[in-house]
């Protein structure tokens, strides 16, 4: 028996991944691979839940997000990347624990109400949506995490995941099914380039891990700075300025960045001049990143045989855990 | 391609069936499995959308109805037999159609409404019990059943499994799903023997069909008569009086039946006599109904062995549909 530390973490795939994305969870993933069991899975499953309208795009997007992760270095001989909609167990397990929910219980979780607010359903709240922490339940369980990255406002879904555990382990006399701890990253979440709160691919204000040179040089010409520093002689803020949230992020010379900000601060030092900064600072990044993508993105058949394998490999995992839950459960025939 | 209709039903194993069971749905399917495409579920998982604290209730169940099929000619050479939770494209296919029914839809649901009352939930609703609409459809869809022999309480379900079907076809351009029809039984719900409107395991008035002949004469003693008809020589009503309804139903003799009605409204005919004379005619149906299922229950392996292969085939009907469902939705990798 290993007693690694074993992660199921992942990502919908509505969109490509962006720096923000990077920064919240795959560099800790690159790390993390190196000393857990870690599953990355693929949510298209869970997307639909909110584009079940447009399935063309999730399905796309499977492959985007697969490209990101291999570029930033998620590693599939350390890391098993799978496919959501290809594990029968999930949606299996899902089927069991849902009659370990109340209703009113999946109704008063504080992170399904504030998205439905978000996303504002035209025809009413989809039942899939409202139902999606158990099945976020069953992907936990499935793999047996006991580690799971999340933001701060999805704790509520780890908290619904260990209710769900704890009632089934009780009623079924079993202890199969594991708890799992939050692993809440220390950076915070990163701002738009509009300098608004999240960056996202829906308010249009994210740098993408495959943005080109060209194009991560336009955004940040369009970053948001101090609206008060109009001359360059001007003293500027660097409280909300977007520029400088960035530079203390991604910048990898610490002391060049804190003598940029007194210089900014006294005046004399201009926006163009700083963004350009910038511009290399995240080049020194995103440059490889892009370069490893597009010989990912060149190989698609590859890019799919490496998901197909992980998803193999997740498969077996699930299958093992939904026998041991049937088992308990006497559904065995 | 064959033009054969194709019929989705089956029972929850919450405990043995009935002879209700039989009048109004069992006998049907030994006649339609000639002319249809026949597939009967065991509905394992929907039962435990009610009896989740029971699992092996429903485990044991299984074996118990399989027995009961085998025993009043449901032909596994005609009709495909098999077990809910064993065909994980039901799970996968409830997942997709939840994002396709609003949370306001399912809650209006007669028939869940109305149920949702008669069990009184101690807890609250749980998820799985108002979701299984849903998951009937799936279901329903997954043999492409055009047939689905329901009772009229029942008609709800069939109403949103189509709507669930046309917003499938609609929302990606297919015509994958098929539309099913209700089949009402002529024959109405059997009274239970204490004359209630219902015979059902759970008000305990049942008669099984694994009953023995002393069970039997047993629970027709204490059937429910005219209880204005104290003396022999009384005239006796017919209405209302279960003795007769059920001699309507199962008396093999029509003009006896007549006879016997006419002679108990005029008086001189007691209730000992009639209720021997049903107990008679009720034994021409369970009688070999009774010495075939003996035979199944010892040879426990030989009907497992049965349901297996009814599974098998069920499992590759199934996940072509689901096959075709995810072709619809752009999700095959």
């Amino acid at each position: 028996m290993s007693t690694r530390d074993i992660i199921l973490t992942g990502d919908r795939p509505t969109g490509p991944l962006h720096i923000g994305h990077y920064v919240g969870s795959l560099a800790n993933r690159v790390v993390l691979q190196n000393t857990c069991t870690q599953f990355v899975m693929i949510a298209d499953v869970q997307a639909l839940t909110d584009n079940y309208e447009h399935p063309e795009k999730v399905h796309d997007n499977v492959f985007e997000v697969a490209c990101d992760y291999l570029a930033v270095g998620i590693d599939p001989t350390k890391t098993t990347i799978f496919i959501q909609s290809m594990i029968p167990a999930l949606a299996e397990l899902t089927m069991y624990y849902m009659n370990l929910v109340t209703v009113a219980r999946v109704q008063r979780n504080p992170t399904v109400k504030t998205e439905i607010k978000q996303k504002a359903f035209g025809e009413g709240i989809p039942v899939g949506f409202m139902v999606y922490p158990i099945s976020q339940a069953a992907d936990i369980t499935a793999f047996k995490a006991n580690l799971v990255p999340v933001g701060e406002d999805q704790l509520p879904m780890i908290e619904q995941t260990n209710e769900i555990v704890r009632t089934f382990n009780r009623l079924y006399q079993t202890d199969t099914l594991v708890e799992a701890k939050a692993l809440v990253p220390k950076c915070a979440r990163l701002s738009g380039i509009d300098g608004q709160a999240k960056m996202s691919k829906s308010l249009g204000n994210a740098i993408y891990l495959k943005d080109s040179v060209d194009e991560l040089a336009k955004k940040i010409q369009k970053m948001y700075t101090d609206p008060g520093h109009l001359k360059v002689q001007d003293p500027g803020k660097i409280e909300g300025n977007t520029v400088f949230e960035y530079l203390d992020v991604f910048g990898v010379d610490v002391q060049k960045v804190t003598e940029l900000k007194e210089q900014y601060q006294r005046g004399g030092l201009g926006d163009m001049v700083v963004k350009k900064y910038l511009l290399e600072q995240l080049e020194i990044l995103i440059a490889p990143m892009r370069a490893r993508r597009q010989e990912y993105a060149k190989d698609r058949a590859q890019v799919m045989k490496m998901l197909h394998e992980g998803t193999t490999l997740a498969n077996q995992v699930a299958q093992q855990t939904l026998y041991d839950v049937k088992k308990a459960m006497h559904l065995l025939y």
